[in-house]
């Protein structure tokens, strides 16, 4: 079944453009929602994501376990999973071997029936930054776009709101 | 008329490409900087660009008025604005709802008679900012991407100089 | 002859896409390495970028000497420059006029008689640095990838592993 990753930069329209692709698979979508609400800018966003979306999706966050709620979720609607990017810093924070958590999302994605919208995000197009940690982050974010981006059926690359499809 | 948005990276060569865009309408064209001669860094860039254009060009600085500037310059050639996300960061920093004079300009593009030339700034693909406030204007300067670019006919994506069609 | 330019942000599968491309022409490619193992991070990332390649490359580093290196390798395979935006880092370090490195740079691939394929990361869509050396390095870098895309026959831009054409 398809498989589509949706990728940008920040507030370049990426949920947005998920959601619509979404949609546009049979059956009620279900919303997985990797962020956690730890603090007010957070929850703020989610807030925002969820009021734009409506009332009209299967909601569930998860922020690790990934291909444990893709399989649980299987067999309807299509998955919007948003997003990668921070499942990534969730893992890293979780102190797990996120390359491992990758390779098991690569064969979960194999394995589903109904579709999945993946939303990540591009964070290698800055200046290098002084950060260890943060250029580690970013060398991973990448890698796993790649993962996920040679998995996939589809690829798009959202710019100021429109898609530009890459594969 | 024609309303067209170009995007890019810093020093993608997107102003080049705007000016080439606001040549191929009849006319003389009108360039509208946003910038202001703050600093010595800002005025040698100001004097760069100006160098590049030549003579050719009716000019005219507003770091805030956007909707005003194109009222009073329709009816001829095209206007090149240069750019938003500088608009953007004098709307911030004059405490201006920029919400609502993003609004505002989006009105005054579906009004204009002549062209309208936006070149704008990517600033959402590198590492989260750790500031606060760099991060407000990173999520403000995606959104009012994406507003121009629905408003936009023409929607281009520059990289390495080379224009990219998104819209 | 064929001159490819290959850019991307960080980790974006840039090297991997070049190197698909350089062995896509006649002959034995040369892989031009200007990255110094100055410390441990760099010197991994040698490691990493080798044990990929494989060993059917002759290898050369070369930090700041590219266009004699170009005119030394010439007359067999392709050879493949990782990547210009740490040369250009070179020279800022050697305290070199970097503009007139690379008009030598143009020049001389002008000159060659193989393939060059070239390595460029994209360092300006994140949020304007605080630092006016970063600054002046993406203005440099952004200016190095528009010289470097006039030379050149094809420029591919590179998301998520996957190749856009923009040349």
């Amino acid at each position: 079944m398809a498989i589509i990753l949706i990728t940008g930069g920040a507030r370049s329209g990426k949920s947005a453009r998920a959601e619509i692709r979404a949609w546009g698979f049979a059956g009620q979508p279900v919303y997985i929602a990797t962020a956690e609400p730890l603090d007010s800018e957070m929850s703020d966003r989610i807030a925002k994501h969820r009021a734009r979306r409506g009332q009209d999706w299967r909601e569930r966050e998860t922020p690790l376990e990934l291909a444990t709620a893709l399989a649980e979720t299987d067999g309807g609607g299509a998955r919007l999973v948003d997003c990668l990017t921070l499942w990534l810093s969730n893992l890293m924070h979780a102190e797990r071997d996120w390359t491992e958590e990758a390779a098991k999302l690569v064969d979960a994605l194999g394995r589903q029936q109904s579709p999945v919208v993946l939303v990540s995000n591009e964070v290698g197009s800055g200046i290098v930054p002084d950060n260890a940690l943060a250029r580690q982050f970013r060398d991973a974010a990448g890698q796993l776009n790649q993962m996920i981006a040679r998995a996939a059926d589809e690829v798009e690359f959202v710019v100021a709101g429109l898609p530009l499809r890459v594969k």
